[in-house]
C-alpha cells in the first residue's frame, strides 16, 4: 500500500485556548496571549491524506472530487467562519488546541473514508505552527 | 527614486464585519458570514513598503531592523492575538474590513517613516483576499 | 485613489503557442516546445485587481464575494480543464500566449467592474512565467 | 537509516483521464471535466526522496548533482511540454492519473537509485492535489 | 502516538563543502561550487517535529512557546548570521552539507526534548534541495 | 504600454555588510550581525520584469527563453555560490545591500533589454525581506 492521495482545503475561524474547569490566571499562566477571552483567529490549512492500493478500474486511491465534497461537508462548512469554542460541538467541552481540532476532523472524516484506506490529518494553524495527525 | 524596500510581518487576529447602526438583519445581508457575532479569524499577513532614495552613506533607503522593529511595535504587538472590533481602539466604529485595516496600519505607521519616503502597505487576509493601500 | 484589493483564483489548461498562418516549421523555430502540436498545459494562477475608492457604506473597494462570483463566471468555468487553442473562442484566431490570455481576461471582466475603478491582471503560468496587464 | 535527502523538479504537460475500453459516456461519468478529449494541463511539482545512510566520506546520502541529473534525464526531459497520454509511451494504455504518474515515475528512477537507498515520489498535479508513492 | 507538532524557524549561514584531509583539486573534484574558498550561503528553513502523546491536560504534545524559545536557543542564536565552517564548533571537523547540519541540529535539540517524545528534523538548504533527518 | 512580463530565478550566495572606510566598530554598530567578518549568505530569488507593447508578430512582450538566458548569463552564473564582496567586481568598494545589489542587477540586465521596454528588479534577501527597483 504505498500510495498516499492527498487533498488540500482551508478555513477560517476564531478560536481560545481555554478550560473552564481552570481559573482565569490559570489559562492565562498556561495558555498566554492565546487564551484572551475576546478570542483570536486563524487561516487554517488542511490536507487530508487517504493512503492505501490504486483502484485497476479507475487508477485512482480513491476519486478526489468525492473526498473534496467529504472535506467540505464535514469540515469547511461546519468550521468556516466560526468561533470553534462557541460554534463547533466538540469543543464545548474540549480545548481547541491545533492537536484537538486535528483529531476531531480525524474522526468527523474516518467513517466516510473506506476501511481499506489509512486516513492522515495536517492541521497548519499559521505557516510556522502544524501538527499531523496519522490515525488508522 | 526608483527603490522600495519590504519587510514582511504577521499577526493572528479575531474580528467581525459589522455596523453598530445597521440592523443585525442588514449586516447579515451585506457582510454574510463574516458578520459572525461570534467571531471569525484571520493569520493576516503584511507587507510594509519604503520608497525613497538609498542613502549613500549606508546603502540603505532604510536600516531594515529600524523598520522591523517599527512594525512591532505600531502593529504587531497593538494587533496580534486580539479581537480587532473589540481591542483596537480605531474600529471601536470604524468596520474592520481588510481596507479599512490597511488603511489603520498606514496611519499608524506613517508618522514613523521619513518624510522622504513613500508607504505602502499590503495587507493579505488569507492567501486569497489582499489589499494594496499605497499612500504618499 | 491609493487601494486595491486582489482576489486570487486558478484554472488548469492545456495550451500550444501557435500561428496557423504560419509553416510548422516556424512555428517550432519560433515557439520551441511550446508548440508542440500534441499540445502542453500549466495551472494558471490568476490575480484579479480592481483599484479605487473605498464606499464609506460598506467599508468596501468592491464586495470581494461578488468580485470571487464574476472570476468564477468569466473565468473560471470557461477556461478551466479546457484547451484554449480549441475551446476558447477569442483563441480561434489568437496565439495564446500568457501575455495574450491576460488580455483577454482583462477584456472579458471589464464590462462588469465599475467605472470607477482600475482593473488589473496578473496571471502565473508557472511560478516562474507570469505577467501583468495593468489596464483602465 | 533515519535520513532523507529530497530534490525539487517540475514539468508542464498536457494529459486526459480516460480508458479506451470505455465508452465515452462512461469515460465522462467516472473522470469528469478531467476526461475532455481536447486535453488539459498541469504544472507537475516534483519531489524525490532517497532514504538511507550517510557516506562517511562525502557527507552525503547521495550526490544530489546526480540526482538533479537522473531527475532531468529520467522525467523532465521525456514529460515536459509533452501530451502525456499520447507522448509518454507508458500511458498508452495506463490511464495518466496522478497516482500512475507518479508509479510510472518511481519505475524510471528506480534502476539509477543505489539498492542501498529508499526511493520516495511525491508529485503535485496542482497545490491542493497531490500524492506520495512510497516505495522499497 | 499518532500525533506530530511541528514549528518552523529559520536562519541565514554562509558555508562551504570542505574535507581539510583532501586536496584542493578533490573538494573541487567532488564538491564542485559548493567547495568555493570564499564560501556561499543560504537561507535554511528549519521545520522541527516533536511527535508522541497529547497531554490530557493541556491538549498540547509540547508547549509550542517553549518549542520555538528552544530552537531559538539551541540553533537560530549559534547558527544565524554565522559562518558554519569557522564560527560552529561541530563543524570544526565535520564538512556542513545538509545532511550534517540535520543531524547536528539534531543533536542539540535533543536533550531538551521530553524522552517519551521522538524528534524529527526537516531542512531547506533551499526550496529545491531539503532532507529529513527522523530520530528516535 | 500595459504589460508587464516577469521571470524568476535564484543564486545563493555569501556577503557582509561592510565599508573598508568605517572601523571595524562603526561597521559592528551601523550594520550589527550583517557585519560578521566571516560571511553569512542568502538564497537569493530574483524577479526580473520587462515593460512594454505586445510584438503582432509573436504575442510576447519579449522571448521569455531569451530573457532566462539573459538572466543566467549576466547574472545566475556569474552570482551564483559566489561570495559576493570578493568575487563580483562591482562590490569591491560598494556595500552589498540588497539595495545595491538590486542595482547593480538592473546595470547588468539594461544593455541588453530593447529600449522600447522598461525594466524592473525585484531581489528577495529572504521572504521577509526585499527590495524592488524599477527604472527606465
Amino acid at each position: 500500500m504505498p500510495l498516499t492521495l492527498y487533498r488540500r482545503a482551508h478555513f477560517n475561524a476564531a478560536h481560545r485556548l481555554f478550560r473552564p474547569d481552570w481559573s482565569d490566571e490559570k489559562n492565562r499562566e498556561v495558555f498566554g496571549k492565546c487564551s484572551n477571552p475576546n478570542y483570536h483567529g486563524h487561516n487554517y490549512e488542511l490536507i487530508v491524506g487517504v493512503k492505501g492500493p490504486v483502484d485497476p478500474e479507475t487508477g485512482f486511491v480513491m476519486d478526489i472530487a468525492k473526498l473534496k465534497q467529504l472535506i467540505k461537508e464535514q469540515v469547511v462548512e461546519p468550521f468556516d467562519h466560526k468561533n470553534l469554542n462557541l460554534e463547533v460541538a466538540e469543543f464545548a467541552d474540549l480545548n481547541p488546541t491545533v492537536e484537538h481540532i486535528s483529531e476531531v476532523i480525524w474522526k468527523r472524516m474516518r467513517p466516510f473514508i473506506g476501511d481499506h484506506l489509512n486516513l492522515e490529518i495536517t492541521l497548519y494553524e499559521t505557516p510556522r505552527n502544524f501538527v499531523t495527525y496519522d490515525g488508522p
